[in-house]
């Protein structure tokens, strides 16, 4: 199998390229990858994989068949799915400019040069309410929205960099029943926030594309504002998340680290 | 830049071939290639060079250059040895049976089949007394092994599963001035030990072969013994520790799990 190994804000993803929909990924497989001293190590899985084979429907030449890296199908990956469009161009699967990636949550239509920040069209949050979720004994609350995948994005004084979130948040089952992605964030400035995630199935991690345009949602509703350009910094760098009336748009940098076969090709 | 990627008992590195004594792996650039969500990912690197290159004066073909996944050089490492060995016979480098291998710490003897485990004489360890070690606000205090690197290795009743192991272990920095690999073990049946360690450059990994050594000879004199056979339980695996009144002898599991190029080719 080949792989290209690549991230977005040091969220990070093996890249399978998968032209004929051959490749069986199972959720033991893709576990086996991604393990980090065992396997190639990433936060998920990207299967790159012709629409048409995976969903006719969709308007768009290319599929992307996320998985988190416990093997588990995921709808869509904020930064997964700009590290898949570096990938698209940097083969020459896609042209530079606006085009379509189709996804689990539908065709997202992203835009990037041949260097420089990839942004995609995230769609338009939906808020569905307030809920909770628990860190360390403490219990937050925080704005319930939804990117296709459910957030909670919770904003507090206490510093996000003091948080122990190596265990999964408790969260309100009723609300959440298949789980919740939960971001904790800072004001850091005029529009500026700075956030921790803890991911359902992957469990922290670096970065979370679709949790900073949750952070941006929560960020801006606390600033008794609904449009606006958030800088959404993470321990693995800054994502620029753009609200308007009818959509959201997450940019930042994409990065292609290493290619290869798994297993090796001596 | 080529690369393969392997692991014995999950303590995991990225070999780099360099039959022309040709790639400068400066501090920064190990760094980068080890991190696990920028970078490839892995415990350190392994170039492979000639030895007529490095040390001429070594009796082997291929010397082993080690650096930590902070960049740092190293001496030695057990695991990342026999990793270095099944690599050179899976890429026909070298013939399966028994060979040297060069490294900062003279040549050590392996030997390996085509598949199955690895073994390396790691060479007589020196027991150079007492010293002490610090976690988690309690002291620790264990037996002073050199195995070409520093180790510190401590049997204890504490389970060693509870321990918080994430903050590099206080130590005497009169006995430890360049730093300390710390090894903590709880005897676990006969002529079994559980073990966890801190390595030196590396923080917590899931396996250390030269503290496997170090942990068989302080559970050996805890047992009343000088040789002997003892199986290492560590987070990756389990190891096999050969004492005898000459040498010791560290077997194991040594994987290749991919190859490939760092950047990509795409």
């Amino acid at each position: 199998m080949r792989f290209v190994k690549g991230h977005g804000t040091e969220n990070d993803f093996v890249i399978v390229p998968d032209p004929d929909g051959s490749i069986d990924l199972t959720p033991g497989g893709v576990a086996a990858l991604c393990d980090r001293r065992a396997g190639l190590g990433a936060d998920g899985v990207l299967r790159v994989v012709p629409a048409k084979l995976m969903d006719p429907e969709q308007d768009a030449e290319w599929f992307m068949d996320y998985r988190n890296s416990d093997g588990g199908v995921a709808e869509m990956c904020g930064n997964g799915i700009r590290v898949f469009a570096r990938y698209l161009v940097a083969t020459g699967l896609a042209e530079a400019g606006e085009f379509g990636i189709a996804t689990r949550a539908g065709v997202k239509r992203v835009h990037l040069g041949d260097a420089g920040d990839v942004t995609v069209d995230m769609g338009r949050p939906a808020v569905l309410g307030e809920s909770w979720a628990e860190v360390g004994g403490r219990r937050y609350h925080g704005l319930n929205v939804s990117l296709g995948n459910p957030h909670l994005a919770c904003v507090t004084d206490v510093p996000v960099g003091e948080l122990d979130l190596t265990r999964q948040p408790g969260h309100d089952h009723a609300t959440y029943p298949e789980g919740v992605n939960v971001e904790l964030l800072n004001i850091a400035g005029d529009h500026a926030v700075t956030m921790r995630v803890h991911e359902r199935g992957s469990g922290e991690t670096r970065s979370c594309g679709t949790g900073a345009v949750a952070t941006a949602v929560a960020a801006a509703r606390n600033a008794g504002e609904t449009t606006g350009v958030w800088a959404v910094h993470v321990p693995g760098g800054t994502l620029t998340v753009t609200l308007d009336e009818e959509t959201s748009y997450l940019s930042g940098p994409a990065v292609l680290v290493a290619s290869g076969d798994y297993p090796p090709v001596l």
